[in-house]
């Protein structure tokens, strides 16, 4: 099965001049959301994960997926002041200016073999901060994975300590 | 297995005054998380399914599990301005003021029978706001399951035209 006809392409959104990828389609289709699944849990190599990180919010979809596939933890990466807990935090550069992601301070242990995942790879700003968050708590990255990657915008190259999967590229 | 004690009080979050009940603990544990799942599936008692709508961002968590256990689609409903697609939009009652929720225009099917998720049944507006975006489409709601209800808030009444199920009550 081919997923990538359920990556949906939008002119002009979120502002003029950029084209969107819609995951809405993958995630309406029992089929092709199954089979995607499959692609990211079978890049794995049955690797043991203790923990799937997911960046809000399109990566809390296939993030919690993955996790109940692979028998993990479930750990939301959110925007500053969403999440209740105690937090540590990492910025990343945006087009103008910085912004940060959060994780609570009691999501990883030591030691613990950590997936990261997110809709797409882009610049690589975000998948570097949660990295950076993952490696703060003491975790080791086995994978960042992605729905798609954008590679003409080189985000691999900011990530580039770790092994990076995506299961579809552009 | 209790799955109340995967539910952490938070005092004076997000604001003074407000006991908010933090999830993490929950998507973090495989096994609490999988018999919440098992507790909101049998809530069914094996009623077909076409497509789970999940509220944004802490619906989207159990949104996508449900989706993926029953074997059907699964809707985010999101923020203004967050869905790339054409839109259609229902607002809702906020302490101050007013704010709205979107569903693409393409996500329900006359007919297409609907289970409506999100993490806490509170006042009800975003329930009512959701069951509003589904109708207008033609959807059937079949259910409307929260993991907890604040039973004090009496969101029910908002949302009384449908089934209406909690994992927990407060």
């Amino acid at each position: 099965m081919n997923i990538e006809k359920y990556i949906r392409d939008i002119q002009g959104f979120p502002k003029e001049g950029i084209l969107f990828k819609d995951i809405t389609p993958l995630l309406i289709n029992p089929e092709a959301r199954t089979n995607c699944l499959k692609i990211l849990v079978d890049s794995l190599e049955g690797q043991k994960i203790d923990k799937v990180v997911g960046a809000e919010s399109r990566g809390f979809f296939f993030g919690m997926l993955l996790a109940q596939k692979l028998n993990a933890g479930f750990i939301p990466v959110r925007k500053p002041k969403k999440l209740p807990f105690k937090t540590i935090s990492a910025s990343y550069e945006l087009e103008y200016g910085t912004d940060s992601l959060e994780m609570h301070t009691d999501a990883i242990q030591k030691g613990d073999r950590v997936l990261i995942h997110d809709d797409v790879l882009a610049t690589g700003g975000t998948a570097k901060a949660v990295c950076d968050l993952v490696q703060k708590l003491g975790g080791e990255i086995i994978q960042c994975n992605f729905l798609m990657e954008l590679t003409f915008l080189n985000g691999r190259e900011k990530i580039k300590d770790f092994p990076v999967f995506a299961a579809l590229t552009y």
